[in-house]
Parts: C-alpha cells; structure tokens; sequence
C-alpha cells in the first residue's frame, strides 16, 4: 500500500468541499457570485487557506467549471452511453439531459446554461473556457446523431438536428426555473419526439 | 394648443433617456447590474434626481422592462402584424425575432433572455414582471400559431409549436452571443423551416 501525504488528502478533501459548493452557488447566483470570502465562511475554512488552492477568484472559477463539467459528464452522458450507438442513444441523452434539469443536479438547474448566459456577452478566460464546454457538448451530441445516420437509423444532417435538440433542452431548462412548472419537460419531449419522427428512416424500431 | 408644464417635457425627456440607457446597461450586465448611481454618472444627472424619477432600484427594474417590452413589441411584433392572419404571419414573426436579435437592439442581444436567465429562479417583483412578460410573449406566439391553423393552413398543436418556435430563437440569440458568430441564425432559420413543413397543410402557399 502506497504511502499518503496525510496532508496532500485534507488538502485535497478541503478542495472537493470547495468545489461542490462553487458549482451549487454558482448554477443560483452565477460566476460572478462566488467569492473567496462568502465561501470561506459557508465551510468555515479561512480565506487565506482558500487562497492558497485557488489563487485567485478567476482561478476558483475556471475550477468550478471544470468540476461543473464533471459531474455534466457523468450524470447526462456517461449513462447514455451504456446504451447501444444510434437513435437508442440519441434518445437517451435527451432523456439524460432532461432528468438532469428536473432532478436539480444543480440546484439551479443547469449549470452550464445558467453561467454560460452569465457570461455568453463577455471577453476573458472564464468566456472561453464556457465556449470550450458548449462546442465539447455540441461536438459530442452531433457525433451520437451522426452514428445514428451512419447506422441507416435517422436521415438529415447532424449538426442541424444537435442544433434543434439542444434548443429544446434548454427550453426546458428555462422554463422549468421562470415558470417555476414542469410543463417545459413534457414540451421538450414531445418535441425531441417529433422531430426524431421526422427523420427516422420507416421500419427503424423506436425507442419512445 | 394645450399649454405643456416645461419641467413636465424635461422630466419626461429625462425619462425616456434614463430608460433607454438602463435597457442597454441591463441587455449586457444584467439588471442588477443597474445602479441609480452608475446612471446617473453615466448620463450627468444628480442621483438625487434619478430618485424623484425612479425611488428605488426595483421600480428603475420594473421600469426598465416596461421600457424593453415597448421596444421589443415595437421591433418585433408591430412588424410582423402587418402581414395577414396565418402561415405568412407565423414565417414573418420569426424573421422578425431573429433580425431583432442579429441587429443588436440592444447591445446585449435579446433584452429578455439575458435579464429572464438572470433572474429565472429567483423570487420577488423583477421576477414576476418577467414571467408575465414571457407568458403574454408565449400567449402571442400562440395565437399567431393558431391563427393559421384556423385558416386550415398548419396543423398540429399551437401550444406545442409556440414552444419549439421560441426554443429556435432563443438558442440562436445565445449561440450569436457565446460563439460570436452568426451560424446559429442559419441553423434557426432552417429549423423554423423544417418544423413548420412538418406541420403545413397540403397546397397552401409557403412564403420561404
């Protein structure tokens, strides 16, 4: 057995801590609402201590994305993609995306939508690394559609049908906080399913 | 001709300037990114003065949207309603949203989707303003939707159709902000397109 750095784990273990309370904070109040000081006091570490993992607010908040990212990773598509390629997976990630909204993995809904406007107008770093993200996300939905194609499964072009599945998710997202309902769940999959319909290939076996 | 109390005109200009720069401050940065004394610095006015017009920073809030709304209704729905009832009405209220947001109406892009992602799932009078905004904007589309089905011109249900309609615009308003490019125009029109043929009677005029 490897020995530890009792201190390297604590150390560790304070910036998981810091990190799952900045992406909570963050998907409620934005990037711009975090701050050294508010979340020292929230976890009762000193702010110099915080200092000395992140350096500086714009540090703790390119960290709070790539953590974002993270638990985006393993909540929306790790699970959709123990499904097979093609529109199987297709609708699994929008039903991912979706349950991913509704449960309140964030507590303010999607994090990524919630910061992404914060900051979708601004220059810097923290803008980029967001933009970063939204090609990732947007990268990787087009492949899932793409495989689907290339299975004789759905017909189109995939960046279009990303494009549009994607705006219904976000719709949904929106609604969900504004209206305060659950309304914009059941639009957004209708709408997934009405558009998958009018491009699935006849005789493809339908996953809804 | 009736006689006009001149400090009445220059309240009113004062006024009307107040607001249409408060609308640009909150299209970038959000309302609360609004400040009487930001304006009042911003503009030359005593902040003692932006008080008489305003009393607190919520009612320079509730008085920026209301500003926003006229402009918005102005640009994007006057417009539009000077095309008959029906299927053109619909195709010409979405061309009118998205030159609304590609010609920077205000500087921020869409007023309404930076201040409503702002202040979503919060609670309070700025809320509650956008939500009924936004209701009386999804109520609008919806008529124009059914206008044309009552023509026998789409078919389908307006509810449905006004929310993915609005889905498209909104993810083309964000995409030009965050990308800082104009693809997501494209990718919205075309879905505009494609969703509206899926719903289009037979024989009736298409106007793209």
């Amino acid at each position: 057995m490897e020995k530890v750095d009792g201190r390297l784990v604590r150390g560790d273990q304070t910036r998981r801590a810091v990190l799952r309370r900045s992406v909570d904070i963050a998907s409620v109040d934005g990037l711009e609402g975090l701050s050294i000081g508010r979340l020292a006091a929230d976890l009762g570490i000193s702010k110099s201590g915080l200092f000395a993992h992140f350096g500086s607010k714009e540090e703790l908040q390119l960290a709070t994305i790539r953590a974002a990212r993270r638990i985006y990773a393993d909540t929306v598509v790790t699970p959709a993609f123990e499904v097979e390629p093609g529109l199987g997976r297709v609708w699994a990630l929008s039903a991912c995306w979706l349950e991913y909204s509704r449960q309140r993995v964030f507590p303010g809904g999607c994090f990524f939508q919630k910061v992404s406007h914060e900051y979708a107008g601004r220059e810097g770093a923290v803008h980029d690394a967001l933009l970063e993200v939204h090609w990732e996300w947007m990268k990787l939905l087009e492949d899932v559609v793409q495989a689907a194609i290339d299975r004789g499964e759905l017909t189109g072009d995939a960046k279009q049908l990303a494009f549009d599945l994607n705006a219904y998710y976000e719709a949904a997202n929106f609604a969900s906080l504004l209206q305060g309902d659950l309304a914009g769940y059941d639009q957004a999959r209708q709408a997934i399913r009405t558009r998958l319909e009018s491009a699935v290939v006849p005789g493809t076996p339908t996953p809804w």
